[in-house]
């Protein structure tokens, strides 16, 4: 049965984009927006609307929306917030249904920043146009090669994590996703001031889209009550981890999310904390916590998780205690491995008995080198009935070659356990072995602590939506 | 008045080392602790200890202790645990003071391994010889160019940060220390098994030390009943910010840390909290924030502060909104500007009227370029007498230049504000301008949520610590 058609499809999936305003100059951050399809290499047909510039590109430039002849699924309007008005009525009048209004400058900007916003949003509306924004930076669909943004793309790294952002967070945090989360993105939105199309329009069309594996949002107001926001949450966490980021906690932030956004938060922190609890929903507390917990799910959904018992194997001893606080802190606890799995690590010991879990990789790597270690390590562990997940922190830095030396890390997914590693040291050498990692959804981390606090996310995701 | 002789001197300002047992091999760890003193200019008299090479880098090797006819301040002793019995007798018979032991194997290892660590004890105490370790690697002094650790060393940080460790934690991220925190450390010692030296009499140590700015200490157990280091540790913080991360916090963890170590690990962790407290110390309660801490501590003592009132400005509103946030969760509040601050960043607003706290320098930096950006806003903040603090989100991967751009950012310091930094892109092309600003004791962080935790721990300290 093929899925109804949502209308957010014309947005993440539109035949036909018309780009309104992007510069000519490179060194223009709108320049990138008609930049980025082409070098994407977006399979739509794509148009440029500049009346002052021949080309783009290479790209022929329109004089208007109207001199298109092709049907425009998609109008991004990239002018600024006062030409923004024009570029609507021509949208009204070549009959668009969808528009991306990227300008800054409207209902956050004072009384006629209001009125502007309030006359576009009037006029979409009378004339059935469906609208993302103002002030918003989006939609990126990575299957479909688009992206619409200030900053510049090469690529995308697909993956199943799909983004809804409320506001200004992502777009300058982009590159920061990309390259030190190395995210698998699926789909993103930015809603901006959510002069039309809001988080629970958005959610539900995410909730349903079947690439999206895992949805993370970050909120810093909902609309009207709440309760069909709630409503709908509580019906898509049963299918799917959602992990929201709620800012505009506190009395000054919520002011300050009001002045940005011109939108106005409502309701106590907390009320809304046991609500999103009650609706299945992963809160993150920071900024690193929503991608720490994002790139978990991501990488670990469909999920599989019988139990919460865990098995640490750190290089320094202190770093192992650490990291076992940290998982008795956030509900996981140490697997009590079998007594075969007891001997296999006693081969890889020290002259002197060694306990299995947390595991020491500083003794045992200095008199069987890591890849002996590693390989008897993840052989035992992986096969122990007893072990539902572990948590290992790799050394980077060995003198030896790391050719292959983390193959054997590969049968945790074979035999359906839950696998994070952490670094010892956080050069910036390290980057082939942690891209690997992360393409065989090996999550990576950089602390013990936040490598288990994300696989106890995913534990309190599972006990909570039995699948 | 000159300070009394502490008998800590002698391993942190030794006018003669003698290294056992350092490899030949450069790819051997072990070849680091000779190698590093000499790559560092160590300026004090180093002899080598091999009975089996002549030589090593060009230094003449003494086949044993009683072959050195100068005086020797401190062993190294890193032969395995097996042959230290017979490096400590050599110790005995050549009057050495201080000895440290680097070797694992001992208390931790088993019947066999604690009973020679009873023994070494034994023989030490009887001939009044000072011992750190065993299993443990230091000390460094950045001061005096010394540095004892399995990790290359070519440059020391300098700094005011001294840190304690009980174990196994900070030498594999040594590298992760001093490139992604950039510490300024003074001093570091790891107690390992605490043989001999413990946790009382390094802090004791750093408590009194003039170079010492603040001390950062990880802990796995306290000697006897804590009376002595909490007393001990109440004194020092009078003067000095002291942070705690303590590790074996929960049941499983406390014994975990007890199998690595061979010390065991008393008391709960509420209790161990609220002595800390009443202790005016302040608790780290991850590894980065540990070292988050330790950095604002560092580049902010000796420290001013008038109030917690903060200036926020950000480049995406949405970040500016969870920063703020962080804030009010962590007791800093929101800057209430003067008038004529508010008519000063009025200048570089876009043609609407911006809120100047949290300032969104997204739409600034759009119509003033980030060059002026900056420059008004600090010159703005920085005169206000209602501004303590400043929490600045900084672009890094402007198109133009960065040369002089963060130069404003220096009126902080000179008008007695605590400014701190986050970057926009945490990218690895950034650290240039991470490390001058670094450089000038301008703390930079990967959020701003942990910029500003960083400036409330300050803000905590000095208000329970009124100077």
């Amino acid at each position: 049965m093929k899925r109804q058609q949502h209308f957010l499809d014309s947005f993440f999936n539109p035949a036909s984009i018309a780009v309104v305003g992007a510069s000519r100059n490179p060194l223009k951050i709108s320049h990138n927006l008609l930049a980025n399809l082409i070098k994407l290499q977006f399979p739509g047909r794509v148009y440029l609307i500049n009346p002052g510039v021949p080309e783009i590109m290479g790209l022929k430039a329109y004089p208007n929306l109207q001199a298109v002849e092709d049907e425009i699924d998609l109008v991004i309007c990239g002018v600024p917030a006062t030409s923004a008005l024009d570029v609507i009525k021509d949208c009204v009048e070549k009959r668009v249904k969808s528009v991306v209004v990227v300008a800054g400058g409207f209902s956050e900007a004072g009384q006629d920043g209001k009125k502007l916003q309030g006359e576009i949003a009037r006029l979409l509306k009378e004339n059935g146009i469906r609208a993302i924004g103002p002030n918003s930076l989006s939609p990126i669909n990575s299957n479909y090669n688009l992206a619409i943004g200030f900053s510049p793309h090469e690529k995308l790294t697909q993956g199943g994590a799909s983004f809804i952002f409320q506001s200004g967070l992502y777009e300058p945090r982009l590159n920061w996703l990309l390259l030190n989360f190395h995210l698998g993105i699926n789909k993103l939105i930015d809603l901006g001031n959510k002069m039309d199309v809001n988080e629970v329009e958005a959610l539900e069309y995410l909730g349903d889209d079947p690439d999206t594996k895992v949805i993370a949002m970050h909120l810093e107001s909902i609309e009207g009550n709440g309760r069909e926001f709630f409503q709908l949450l509580k019906e898509i966490t049963r299918r799917k981890p959602v992990v929201v980021l709620k800012s505009g906690r506190t009395p000054a932030a919520a002011k300050a999310a009001s002045s940005h956004t011109g939108v106005i938060a409502k309701g106590s922190d907390a009320i809304f904390d046991s609500a999103l609890r009650q609706a299945g929903a992963i809160r993150a507390q920071t900024i690193e916590e929503f991608f720490d917990f994002a790139k978990a799910f991501e990488c670990f959904t469909p999920l599989k998780l019988n139990g919460n018992r865990i098995v640490i194997a750190a290089y320094p001893g202190g770093e192992g205690v650490i990291t076992t606080d940290a998982c008795q802190l956030h509900g996981l606890s140490l697997a009590d491995v079998s007594p075969e799995t007891y001997d296999k690590v006693q081969t890889i010991a020290p002259p002197w008995t060694v306990n299995p879990n947390p595991f020491d990789l500083g003794v045992s790597t200095q008199f069987n080198g890591p890849r002996r270690t590693y390989r008897v390590l993840m052989e035992a562990m992986t096969e122990d009935e007893n072990v539902d997940c572990l948590a290992i922190e790799i050394e980077l830095s060995a003198m030896e070659s790391l050719d292959g030396i983390f193959e054997p890390f590969l049968m945790a997914r074979e035999k359906k356990k839950l696998l994070t590693v952490w670094p010892m040291e956080n050069t910036r050498q390290d980057m082939t072995s942690i891209e690997w990692l992360e393409s065989h959804k090996i999550p990576v981390y950089p602390t013990g602590e936040r490598a288990v606090k994300s696989l106890a996310a995913v534990h309190r995701y599972c006990t909570n939506n039995p699948q």
